[in-house]
């Protein structure tokens, strides 16, 4: 077995709204940054590390074997907070090649089936760390069923204040892991999440702000997809994700970013985040200049990243990278699901997202001088349809399947 | 990127009926050895290989990176028939550690979340190496959606014949690729799985005989996952399948049989099969001293190894290794299949019946002198009530929430 590669080198907490406030690492501050933010903008915390103690070689040695544990997050322990709590063999999924230079990242190889192990992986460690007695977490689907998997690993009761109109299959998902299932109406969520943290001293892996600060440390595992991206392919000239609250599109980028600094590369891919037109939060920020912004939302099957509350971290992404925000309708992300699934993944509609934001680019012109990544979040069973339609018998004749057959 | 790591050693096809005939490796012969079989039984073709070509290394050098295409299966490619057919990242599922010696082998982190992917890659290749038109397959689930995906991917149609009884969300899951589903009932499907290998030329990756045969290519695919429990673990003292046909059971033997071939390890563990008690051809062809059985089976929840006719390959691994065949009730499915969740990992129940088994011997008194390896074959989102049962609204009142979350 493959032991983590190191301690964690995370020294402090710096605000993303003044990079010259730094916080002590513990506890995390979920909250966001007490001093920067203002009644119209939360500003998110980030770890920050003692970069000058990375151990030599952590980027270019290859790990012991590819499916020890230790083979994924552990890997990559010394640039992540304390890994307190036992994985489930997060991360390490196959980037695959589509051809023209477009390679699919299938985050639907987690434990859970979606990228959130990766978030939650660091989140509940903290909540170890910390001694909580469990986790809180809103949410309609991926997000609440990996923090359960994870509470349940680490021995932590796990609060997940759902919605009641989970999918079917989702509903049995978020019940799989023994945590304490809670449908609320919407706006009843981050009340009820707030007074969880505060009186029972549960331990939030959700956002608790107006605008998204979330967990200080979930985009830390998050990262850990750029160090991978970087270890099979290089650096991309771009990146395209899926885009609720940016945290992914965020830790990405940090990744890349971090690599460059340590010298490890050159260059850093441009991002594009890619968000539901029924909402968009990121692309209103980024198009009216303000570091946040809160925008309505209507309807889309996207349900996953059909979020109102964008964050701070989004828009740093888009715009140190040279990157843009993109809103895909749902005919565009249902063709990107329809491209996936002909090649063989099967991904929520919400995880065609990046492949959506690239098809449209690339529809309008744009060429990338270099390989593209597109993230692809989550499995297709997490979908709203799934589960909606039994087969039909057809006649059990040659005459009848032969004809199918020909069409 | 790492390349696969030299071409296919496979030489010929050997019958199971009698290890001194041979057949040339093309074409496949799915309906088994045409010399040694009876009407009783139907004996299976497994790969020969120029095992004395077997590069030096391929079991101790680790892959150049843990998530590049050619990390999982393409790894092993000396001693897989050619993989002509893309793939999706198969293999390389990680070995969760669960306390006292067990293991989990995470088998629903594979491209279609089972087991089945790594016999996919294979089977689909050897009908891209034929030039066949397409592929046809009987299945009630995950092998259907599995050989489904392989063929979207390497542009071939495909015909799964399923049963009009899959779960709604696996209903779902058969349709994502594009294959055409052909619900048709049981007794009709081997047939027709017949006349469209007959009539059009599909290439079989289901059996087509009385006793289990399958694609004899099939089963080489789960070789690899000996490979790679060797690489994490060493030899453990015993493996726990679950068992429908026995085509996973066998390959993992093979592959451990083949490393104390070549001199790579001293030691094989003993394989134990876990079947629904519901049926069980392995443990009836085992009492009974029979090569291999078909017998009736009864309801049960697990059925996706809920199977009348067994196979030769199956009882071999049983017997060369010292295993056993074990039958495991509906309830100790759940019992395992709840012992994994509370660890993180939602299987489907019958992907839980490794686990069953090990817990049946182990109350038994049964130890083993070494470490034990459960493989749990296919994601919880495949079980037969999956959306069977929306999310309840709770009352949005702290008193309401605090109160269930003090039980």
């Amino acid at each position: 077995m493959t032991a983590a590669t190191g301690p964690s080198l995370a020294t402090s907490q710096r605000s993303m709204g003044d990079p010259a406030l730094s916080y002590p690492l513990w506890p995390p501050l979920p909250r966001g940054c007490p001093r920067t933010s203002t009644p119209e903008t939360d500003f998110p915390l980030e770890v920050d590390y003692a970069y000058e103690d990375t151990p030599a070689g952590l980027f270019t040695a290859p790990p012991a074997t590819a499916t020890a544990p230790g083979a994924g997050l552990d890997r990559w322990a010394p640039l992540l907070p304390p890994l307190d709590a036992p994985g489930l063999g997060e991360g390490g999924t196959p980037l695959l090649p589509f051809g023209d230079g477009l390679w699919i990242k299938d985050e639907s190889r987690n434990p859970t089936w979606s990228h959130k192990d990766r978030l939650n992986r660091v989140a509940v460690s903290a909540a170890v760390h910390e001694g909580a007695p469990g986790i809180a977490v809103a949410s309609s689907g991926n997000h609440g069923a990996s923090a359960a998997a994870y509470a349940a690993r680490a021995g932590l009761r796990c609060a997940v204040l759902a919605s009641a109109e989970a999918p079917p299959a989702v509903a049995s998902f978020l019940r799989a892991y023994g945590a304490d299932v809670l449908p609320v109406p919407v706006e009843h969520r981050w009340p009820l999440l707030n007074e969880i943290h505060d009186r029972l001293g549960y331990h939030p892996v959700s956002n608790l702000t107006r605008t998204h600060t979330g967990h200080p440390f979930g985009s830390e595992g998050y990262k850990t997809i750029a160090y991978e991206i970087h270890a099979d392919l290089g650096v991309p000239a771009a990146v395209f994700t899926p885009v609720g609250y940016g945290e992914l599109l965020y830790g990405i980028w940090k990744g890349f970013a971090e690599l460059r600094r340590l010298g490890v590369t050159d260059t850093v891919p441009r991002m594009f985040g890619c968000e539901p037109a029924a909402g968009g939060p990121l692309a209103h920020a980024v198009r009216t200049g303000v570091p946040a912004a809160v925008v309505p939302v209507g309807p889309t099957g996207a349900y996953a990243i059909d979020c109102a509350a964008g964050s701070h971290r989004a828009v740093r992404a888009v715009l140190d990278s040279g990157g843009s925000a993109l809103l895909v309708t749902d005919a565009e992300l249902a063709d990107a699901q329809a491209r996936l699934a002909s090649q063989g993944v099967w991904a929520e509609l919400s995880a065609a997202a990046g492949l959506a934001g690239l098809r449209q680019r690339a529809a309008a012109g744009e060429r990338f001088d270099g390989p593209v990544v597109c993230v692809s979040t989550s499995s297709g069973f997490k979908g709203l349809g799934v589960g909606a339609e039994p087969l039909a018998p057809v006649e059990p004749t040659w005459e009848a399947v032969s004809r199918i057959l020909r069409r």
